[in-house]
């Protein structure tokens, strides 16, 4: 049996430890990343700085996802994303618009540059926006803060469409990871703080998964109407040492 | 028969003489706006300086109807609003709030707005969002502008809850304005560009309603899959003869 461990981005302490067990216990390990704040490198960058052993093609980003979309439609794209993620997207011909990307653009999602890309989109016959992400909020040393979902839920309403989402809980996302891996889904298990996002979406994908008692976690996500995870863990030391024992049976 | 005439405040160069044949027939009258940039005195007073025959006390608009909303339930709000709105809430007790409004903000929805306005939100037990509107853009004339729905809809998914309408196509916004008229529904008839704020609320109402293709009005209007006007006229004058004529037959 070959399982694979799945592990979700949030560092901490523990993981590098986790992160190095798993890799010795001959397991694949990805990272499964809704950052849209900063480039892969960046992100892989600060790991490393922080003793990961991780390197940027370990990590599944809604960017690149967004970028090989965008090539295999021939799309252009007006970006509303944050200044550190520009350089994702350097490769990609944004000459007359066609689409809209929208990312976690923090301060930059102003009434101006909202108004700017929804002015894209209502001229277009067919709007198109992709959205690098669904989330509500996350919270940061200084309180909580809108995340990306909320902006695209407002373009949404202001054109009448659906956006396509990129990043976690995306069926898309998740596959295109099992693929980068090329493993199947029932190979593959999910650790992740979030019900919707990492435990929900991964489920959707064909795969099992855990949730952490950690990061995002909240007891009421044990009660949520619409996802159960497989199991629950109070840390990822936990979750690292069932699988490796799972393995070893 | 005692028929009513009841006008937007979307003012043109023919609505003054419009609206002096109407008082002239003994007609009653009323503008109907959502206009939230402004309270209704500088809104009036704009009218006025266009040759408007027109006071406060004939105009309904979303911020006092918020008002009252906020004395009846006891609630204190945290403000989104634009800077020329605020006098409107000068009687309003903001302190320590307990919902948040938000009206037609246009600057004033930085994401540093936006993310104090949620957090006001989200850190109540019974999150209650009062919104101006429920518009999503409007044309100025450097462009089109999203509107107030459109972050309503922000903050209704960021905190998962249902915004109260104040403004049209509110049911409670066209019954306080027949209220303030003291005349029932089918007395009265809505003239407006807008086919679901203005016609489609009116209607749901109990009004008849005519729609003038001036304005915001879009030919595929009359093919609206859900509002179907009880009559188009391609400007107010054709609204208003027709209205005076009904009248003295």
């Amino acid at each position: 049996m070959s399982e694979i461990c799945w592990l979700k981005s949030r560092y901490n302490s523990g993981l590098r430890h986790n992160a190095r067990w798993i890799k010795a216990s001959g397991l694949k390990l990805r990272f499964c990343t809704n950052e849209t704040q900063a480039t892969r490198d960046k992100f892989v960058k600060k790991l490393q700085r922080l003793g990961f052993n991780i390197s940027v093609n370990e990590v599944t980003a809604p960017a690149p996802a967004a970028c090989r979309i965008l090539k295999e439609r021939n799309l252009r794209p007006h970006l509303l994303i944050h200044d550190e993620l520009v350089p994702e997207f350097d490769q990609v011909d944004k000459a007359n618009p066609n689409c809209v990307v929208i990312g976690d653009a923090a301060d930059n999602f102003s009434y101006k540059n909202l108004n700017e890309a929804f002015r894209v989109l209502i001229g277009l016959e067919n709007p198109i926006l992709i959205s690098l992400g669904r989330g509500r909020y996350y919270k940061e040393t200084d309180g909580l803060k809108l995340d990306v979902g909320v902006y695209m839920k407002a373009l949404e309403y202001a054109c009448d469409i659906q956006a396509e989402v990129v990043g976690k809980p995306a069926k898309m996302f998740f596959q295109s990871a099992l693929a980068e891996m090329e493993v199947e889904p029932q190979q593959a298990i999910m650790i992740g703080d979030d019900i919707v996002n990492d435990v929900g979406g991964a489920q959707q994908c064909g795969m099992k998964a855990l949730q952490v008692r950690t990061g995002k976690y909240r007891p009421c996500d044990e009660q949520h109407p619409e996802v159960k995870a497989d199991g629950y863990v109070n840390n990822l030391a936990e979750a690292v040492d069932i699988i490796v024992k799972q393995l070893h049976k």
